[in-house]
């Protein structure tokens, strides 16, 4: 049961913990989501060689990859460190930008979804389906299906791969193949932003340092997510400034204000 | 001949075509150009691994390639993406960052031009010299020639590879060996924002996916460029709050805003 | 001797001159460390490319080198600049971010200090000590010693490598193994925004271009800092504000500014 109080229990054992959360990101969003991730209380680290990942991952209280502008020796370095995850027992989350988009894309997706096991994975509507599927139509790295399609593709792939799946749009839901999570909380202009998925990724990356219920800590992030969204969305005249205010937002984010714009029910 | 109901007509089909932009991009401006053609109402995409160029061109409305950080592997995949856009019949813009201030910026551009024939290459005055006869003095990535030399060398330079020319600058010139366009439209401000020059190559490549006029393509879009960047320096105190109002200009820049602000002249 | 003339000077030394500063810097601050620059009124450059490096150290006034997101082929990219750096007398500083943090970042650091001599190394506490003794633990990119420990251990790097050693932190310290600095300008908020750090560098990498003495230019420039994040946190409401109104204090700094609010001794 998600209610505000167990939002602003993540939010503020983010917040004091300050967890390591290891990046592996594309070059698009890497300044952005480091902002994102610093702002809402946590600390960011990005390194993407092959000579230190293993190392990195060691020290980091959870792991992010994310293939947005992926390359063959990055997706060597995400599988090293996805599986040196597993090992020292860190949650690991996959955002696979694209996928769909190019078989590259969605070949690599399924790779290191095979070998490294990520508790959660977050998409588009198009690219959780191409990952349940194959059928994803992906326009770029946007996304162009229908939501109840999406979260059926979502239950399938969650079964398969037993990780949650976090498909993110007009409305979020967390789906884990038995249960789904609708989070309505969001602003339009949130689209307008480069790279506010990657951003969600990353955020939830931090949530899952501090609460082993994935299912839940991604929740709590996208809540989190989207009431930033909205309270920057007030004050923005476009996209450069909600930018702006959103990783405002994401810092000054109190109890109240989730308590007033909190939007979520169960499916 | 270019007048407000022209460069609004290619905004509003950017707008409402929403076209898939393949950028080939430089690490420094990846976030700001995305953000900059999504506030313009395009769909970029960024992806330079040689595994996947080919079949990103294949769902691209159009090309860009911008050289700004270089390397061996980023070459290999400018080439084959660019090539890959002639057989799909997909537009191609080069953007030659710092040519002329290193050997290898040279090199590398005339062999883009020479093998994926770009239909538009932009640069500032240093650059285009650099491309056109060898002689420019480039300071880094800015530019140091004067303009009417530079006008010379791209109508050269027009001729010699069958592309329109772009040079910006203080006042931007439109060059197709024939006929030039001024565009008077622009602020100070601008330069004093990293990227915003390669900020104009991708946005003349969402406007190169709506009109295959890319003469009027590259004048329309160095309109939108130079009047989004008046009405930012007007509510800006320098080049932070400059970038973030530029991205806003660019979302909610209208009909009205063009009418206005427009200065433009053929020569 | 500092006072607020001798900051003055070198500020205007670096608006007048507009140095061409070489960056070989990370992925994550490209874009805000090249708008720093600019704001500050250098003209940076960013080029990584084994094929180029050598040739725009040539034109260059100084070099940065930082080690955010390195990899095998960007650290022989640094070398290579490094080394060419000596040969064209110019001015080396080097961002061991992260040393301390893996094996791969303390060793590279160290083979950088070895190979390229750079004239200045600035790091916070935690990679400071890391390179001095081996001991430092670090939390990601982020720092966990104290300050007096710290100093001591600058003071013995300064001495082993020749370099003035700048670790910035709540106080910045500048150490040449005889003299230290203490800058107290400063603002927590400026620890909220992702790489400040790396920005500190730059602009010392930019005085250094216009003031030989090494000592007192890294000083100029944490006073510039510090004294700009104070004047951007008095205008900002979290992180993203922040970011953009720092940079907007770097371009409009004045020597009024410095005047009242220069906070900076000697120890």
């Amino acid at each position: 049961m998600i209610t505000k109080e167990t939002v602003i229990n993540d939010l503020e054992a983010v917040r004091s913990q300050s967890p390591l959360v290891h990046n592996i990101t594309n070059y698009v969003v890497m300044n952005t989501t480091a902002n994102a991730l610093l702002a809402a209380g946590a600390s960011p680290v990005m390194a993407h060689a092959v000579d230190e990942v293993e190392d990195m991952v060691k020290i980091a209280s959870s792991l992010v990859i994310n293939i947005g502008t992926l390359s063959k020796n990055w997706v060597e370095a995400m599988k090293k460190a996805g599986k040196a995850a597993k090992k020292v027992n860190i949650p690991v989350i996959l955002d696979p930008v694209g996928a769909g988009a190019t078989p590259y894309r969605t070949k690599t997706s399924l790779q290191i979804i095979n070998e490294c096991r990520p508790e959660v994975i977050r998409g588009n509507a198009s690219e959780i389906m191409a990952l349940a599927n194959g059928k994803g139509t992906t326009k770029g790295v946007d996304s162009a299906d229908s939501s109840e399609t999406a979260i059926q593709a979502a239950g399938q792939l969650a079964k398969d791969t037993g990780a949650v799946i976090v498909i993110s749009g007009h409305d979020d839901y967390i789906v884990d193949g038995k249960l789904t999570i609708e989070v309505r909380n969001g602003s339009p202009m949130m689209g307008k932003v480069t790279g506010l998925g990657c951003t969600a990724t990353a955020l939830i990356g931090a949530f899952m340092a501090v609460n082993k219920n994935f299912m839940l800590a991604s929740a709590h992030a996208m809540i989190i997510m989207g009431i930033a969204g909205e309270m920057a969305a007030k004050k923005s005249e476009g996209p450069g400034t909600m930018q702006v205010h959103f990783l405002d937002a994401l810092f000054t984010l109190s109890e109240k204000d989730i308590d007033q714009l909190i939007n979520v029910k169960p499916r």
